[in-house]
């Protein structure tokens, strides 16, 4: 047998492990998988020497390995860092069991009733890269949420993450739930990967956190359906009417209170008729900040102090205090280019004309739209689902942040009493 | 250029088409789609002699073909089927427009207010075999929903579908609404539906509609994201206590009232415990309606007019007067029969025990899970939903029965005063 044969084979009996192991969890009470949750909190706090021994071990290979210094320090964990990562568990647990909750529900006129009940959807599959908290998060609330995990973490935090499952591992057998409800593939590389999103009848949904690049390989190659998070070239429009001060405060925040997300602005677009008047402000306030601004021809007329933009920049997810900077004609034409170049996530318009507004809201065609607030508003924890396992930038199941419920499926209970079709 | 090319290049202007008629279709005001609806059902009956014209030609090459006496039925229109086509657009109307609804919203602490809207999908894909009454129900429940529609209705309903689509489109011209909402891809054959699951950017969803080969290939094929309907291996389960007059009526009325559609019973089993009791007078019942059994030993024991079974049965979806049947030891051999051979569509138990009752509805994986009814209720029209777009056997997005909110994504709509994230 070839190697990827061998893989095949045993990587299926890990996916079998994780269907086996959704049946009970399917039915589990909301006590026995909070009870679960709170002793993965204290084994993440009990195991900290060996987690961190761990993590060392895939820093030093990151360093070998030429990792940049931002990446090593995501992948990093201390005993601050689990602290707050058991705390986090802590609070998966004490949100509300999504399982059960009857959404509609009626009785047929022949007295048949139906409940469309939540349910787990079984097996969730992950993908991400190497940021050990990933692992914690997405098994917690999967376990929260009734679903077995299967967890493709990357292999630059493989050690990290075989001994977070341990942990997590030994913390389900030690209060009766399944140990396999939560397993690793790491051990199988990239054919592992490979393996997990064409695992149909294993794997019921499969979610990519991570880069752009990633997330558009698992949307191409997987049969299993895939929930799309993340990528955001997210665009601020500065209406005509717009306050100079608020547009400042707006921008500013987005911009450059934690560029390294999804929801932080990457393109600013203006109104024509208010470059004069607000640029210079905006402008001025980001570059004392160290914002480098990638700026069109009229832009530099009224802000010298700015690169010449690219076509590449309206396109371009910096991730970074950098920003694009774009004058437009009006409304029609921000509209035009944000249907071009968004990738549909958080769009915010600062506006005093409702008129405008409106139409904004109802013609742009992202996950969030906004008028007068900052797009880093666009995060679960700011809605108030208390944890978020993503922002989805589809439209199918869900859209925006996911918050528990966003991890289930219904299903359809039907109570008769002997009841035939007419 | 190739014949591909020259495809792809123009298959691409129709698809962009329908993307740049989905914008103001999304905005679109119950009333002004209504009355496209309108115009739709008065313009099917209005066309009847062309529209039976193109069906008579399409019906005369099927008949060359070889294509069967059940399918030529499926196929064929007349006045009257129109006329009944055209009342079913004139329902769809007076459903509720989806669009709009406030799904669930909050105001955060800091004065933020956010409502998660539906809004139509923008594009939909559907790839369906010759039937051309599905070109009619699809576009109509796309534009009722606010979404252009690409359609694929397949060669054996090409002229049918041309006359169709364009009757729908002369409907919404019109009435004000863009031509390009709903076009037929049928000319561009096999390669088109290639183009159309491919076709990420332009379509948001697809729905295959027909046999399980159709959906399989899509589902693999597919890199839209695709809601896999119908596939039936419907399971009703006797159980020991189960009362024989109840069972007889359900067993008779989910196989024999209507055998070709998915919601119908393929695989009947049965405790051991009653197999003696109620099996002769349940199946006694289905014989003389004309269905062949397809029985394991042990049912033959008791009834032996029944061929013997092979494991294909099991597997099989008859949509035929042809039924499996199975003694099983009791729930846990049911429940586990069911988890290898179900297509997740609906499973029923008839049984007099409570506690087995609500075993079987938390444990069975599928859709719709019945104690005590018939599994032909799975149906939107049943449901109350007004129309079905399909019965979804995937957990992503919609399972179940489908009705026109499915057919919806949503968007959040976050209004602020200067709000920025601290």
């Amino acid at each position: 047998m070839t190697d990827t044969v061998l893989a095949t084979a045993s990587i299926t009996g890990l996916f079998e492990q994780a269907r086996a192991a959704s049946v009970p969890l399917a039915t589990a009470t909301r006590a026995a998988k909070d009870a679960a949750l709170e002793a993965i909190a204290q084994g993440i706090v009990a195991a900290e020497e060996r987690i961190v021994l761990a993590n060392d071990l895939d820093l030093a290979n990151g360093r070998e390995n030429g990792l940049s210094a931002a990446l090593q320090d995501r992948l990093r964990l201390d005993g601050a860092r689990l602290a707050s990562l058991a705390e986090a568990v802590r609070e998966i647990a004490a949100l509300p069991d999504p399982v059960g909750e009857v959404v509609r529900g009626g009785t047929l006129p022949n007295g048949v009733t139906t409940a469309q009940v939540r349910v787990p959807f079984g097996v969730v599959g992950a993908i991400y890269e190497a940021r050990p908290n990933v692992t914690i998060d997405i098994a917690a609330l999967a376990l929260k949420s009734g679903n077995a995990s299967l967890l493709r973490g990357g292999s630059a935090a493989e050690n990290t993450n075989r001994e977070l499952v341990a942990v997590i591992q030994d913390a389900l057998e030690s209060t009766g739930l399944p140990r396999f409800a939560v397993q690793t593939i790491d051990d199988y590389g990239r054919e592992g990967a490979r393996q997990l999103m064409r695992a149909r009848g294993y794997v019921d949904v499969l979610v990519p956190r991570g880069s752009a690049q990633l997330i558009q390989t698992v949307v191409t190659e997987s049969t299993v359906p895939v929930i799309e998070t993340g990528a955001g070239v997210v665009h601020i429009l500065l209406d005509a009417s717009a306050d100079a001060a608020m547009a400042a405060d707006i921008v500013h925040n987005a911009k450059v209170q934690r560029p390294s997300v999804c929801n932080a602005v990457e393109t600013l677009l203006v109104h024509e008729a208010a470059a004069d008047r607000v640029l210079p402000q905006v402008l001025q306030r980001l570059r004392e900040s160290g914002v480098t601004l990638h700026a069109d021809e009229a832009t530099r007329a009224v802000f010298p102090d700015a690169l010449p933009a690219t076509d590449e920049d309206w396109a371009t997810e910096y991730l970074s205090l950098d920003l694009a900077v774009k004058v437009v004609s009006g409304l029609d034409e921000a509209i035009d280019h944000i249907r071009r170049y968004s990738t549909h996530h958080t769009e915010s318009i600062v506006t005093a004309d409702l008129a405008n507004a409106e139409r904004f809201l109802a013609e742009v065609d992202s996950a969030v739209v906004m008028v007068n607030a900052s797009t880093r508003f666009t995060d679960g924890g700011e809605f108030g689902f208390g944890a978020e396992v993503g922002i989805s930038t589809q439209k199918l199941h869900a859209r925006g942040p996911m918050g528990l419920p966003e991890l289930t499926s219904t299903k359809w209970v039907v109570r008769g009493s002997g009841q035939v079709r007419g």
